[in-house]
């Protein structure tokens, strides 16, 4: 029946609704492969590293561009919350954008194709799976109900198939698949070799992660409703002056489950696929990213042991009492996590500010306004 | 890494360590169509309804056969547990088994094959869910890292990388889907024509299903470690005499999916798929399910909400707390759920019978003995 009620209708493409996002240092050339799928939506570049360098867009993009002097200029002393040289600096464009929707993709990322060689249209794909319903309270074995063709299996409860409102798309990649550097080193074949690469196995599917069950979250191919989980999506201090980096999506992902769990909202993963291009240094990442590895085995049993009180109701309270929690609970763990703290509440005062009927006006970007 | 340690071997195939249960009605000639995956397997068929009936086994299989006469002789007075007239009745096979592992099918399913025209071998998939751990504390986005060319990704934590041990393989089906008879209702299209059936999505993936997280378990395509979860795979009272039915298997996945969170094993779902060549008919399944459909709407939220307590160490002993809680909470709902509590009970005492040492003899079946 969930086909019934969500297929045969065209998906509208929410052009006025959303914004893609993408974090840079180099010339955005890859953004001519994505001409057709992305030209008539806006784009909210963020730049990182030198704000002298003049970055390149292809003619024909509509476009704001950030550097780190705009970022400054907007967000005066509240900048501090803001990653510099790490592309959690995307973060700041989720705050800028006045859109409902955002898409953030690597500028490092191409658009893949199905296995019937079809290009995929991956903004289509997250856009289906955030305007479809999700199933975070029981799990349905023939994966998204809502997607076209399929269904709930015998067994699923009737009252439980309106679902969730959808808050999250994450979305997968094919070639080189995301992992961290000691995996990545110990899989030299893998990287070396085609032969040897199984990471093209394209799965059909789209599902809902469970209530209570935490994910990694990857920043490279993600959609989510800004009006809903956007004060959520903050991408935490990584990159210059921070002993970590390359944890920035995580720590955004296990922040954002807990609070989707909590107002019951559904994160999906899956399709659509992207074609990750080049694999990073694993002898750089795995510099950037030893201390999460660690911390990760505090941070994590930290989320999943998480209840946040019933008197929080909004994103933005929810966010606030996971900044004290992170304070008491992984302060001992490295003095990192009381810097976190204090910039995740920094992280609510900007957004409050820049979202307010005011705030709007302080977006002032260096680049072309839609 | 997982790929490191998991692939590269061949697949046991657990010849002596595996029997097929299969219950039937009629002369099982879809076992044709099995032969080259099934002959070298010890075979259970649990004959349902009138025990007069002569069974035809194609010439060359390994079975034994168990009619309702047998399964009275063996039992005796707790044959009051084993379903009739239902396919809930296969469950004795899994009671009277002595090997470690079980594959369930249903005898209208027939072999699949893969996107590349090759056929499945549904049983080999199994095995490999089976003997290769699951990860229910933690979703990997990559799914099963271990499955040959997949692996962990960025973000997992790698104490969580051992994975649990898994117990149950849950097997998916192409051409007609696992659907209630609601479903089948309002769906005709999908009944009636090739051109609306899109059922045929082949989603190349096993996954575990998330701790705390119920599913709806389909007894057409299972397999599972008898030896672990076995004294949970109990199927419930259902068929004659019964106010229910086609809800056996969800009964057994609700049970089985509870004890197996509680003592850290895993559930995986997803391949193997096998072709299931024909839905049944949907107005006689209606009569069957209503007062399953109207009940799971209590039942699952008690299955959700049920914790066992830590003196719980064996599979038997959180099952007859279960039952004990079955009785308290649901049978409020409808006198049947305390019939269905004492008959849990019924079946764990018939299966320490007939599995302690001593039990083993009276298993002595009409048909063929290994």
């Amino acid at each position: 029946m969930a086909q019934l009620y969500y297929s045969m209708k065209p998906t509208p493409m929410l052009k006025d609704e959303l914004d893609i996002v993408i974090p840079t240092i180099r010339n955005l050339d890859f953004l001519e492969r994505w001409r057709p799928f992305f030209e008539q939506y806006h784009l909210i570049i963020v730049q990182d590293g030198d704000p002298s360098k003049a970055i390149k867009i292809p003619e024909g993009f509509d476009y704001e561009l950030y550097n780190r002097n705009d970022i400054n200029r907007i967000l005066g002393s509240k900048a501090s919350c803001i990653s510099f040289k790490d592309s959690a600096c995307r973060c700041f464009g989720y705050m800028v954008s006045k859109k409902k929707y955002i898409y953030t993709i690597d500028d490092d990322c191409f658009v893949a194709k199905d296995p019937s060689g079809k290009e995929i249209n991956a903004l289509e794909q997250h856009i289906k799976n955030l305007l479809s319903p999700s199933t975070p309270d029981f799990f349905n074995t023939l994966y998204d109900p809502y997607r076209d063709g399929a269904d709930f299996v015998r067994g699923y409860p009737f009252s439980m198939r309106e679902g969730a409102i959808t808050a999250v798309s994450h979305g997968l990649w094919l070639n080189i698949p995301d992992y961290d550097a000691p995996t990545q080193l110990v899989k030299p074949l893998e990287r070396n070799s085609r032969k040897f690469d199984f990471s093209l196995r394209y799965v059909d599917a789209v599902m809902t992660i469970p209530k209570g069950t935490l994910f990694p979250m990857c920043g490279m191919n993600l959609a989510f409703d800004r009006e809903l989980i956007g004060p959520a999506m903050y991408f935490g201090l990584m990159g210059d002056g921070q002993p970590i980096g390359r944890y920035d999506d995580m720590w955004a992902g296990w922040c954002v489950k807990v609070i989707c769990d909590h107002m019951g909202w559904g994160v999906k993963t899956g399709l659509p696929y992207i074609w990750h291009s080049k694999a990073s240094n694993p002898f750089v990442n795995l510099k950037k990213e030893y201390n999460g590895i660690f911390w990760q085995e505090e941070a994590i049993p930290f989320f999943q042991s998480v209840t946040l009180p019933k008197e929080c109701t909004s994103v933005q309270q929810c966010y606030l009492e996971l900044a004290r929690l992170v304070k008491e609970k992984l302060g001992k763990v490295d003095p990192y996590f009381n810097k976190l703290a204090v910039e995740m509440v920094t992280w609510i005062e900007a957004w409050e500010e820049l979202n307010s009927p005011k705030g709007t006006e302080a977006k002032a970007p260096n680049g072309k306004k839609k």
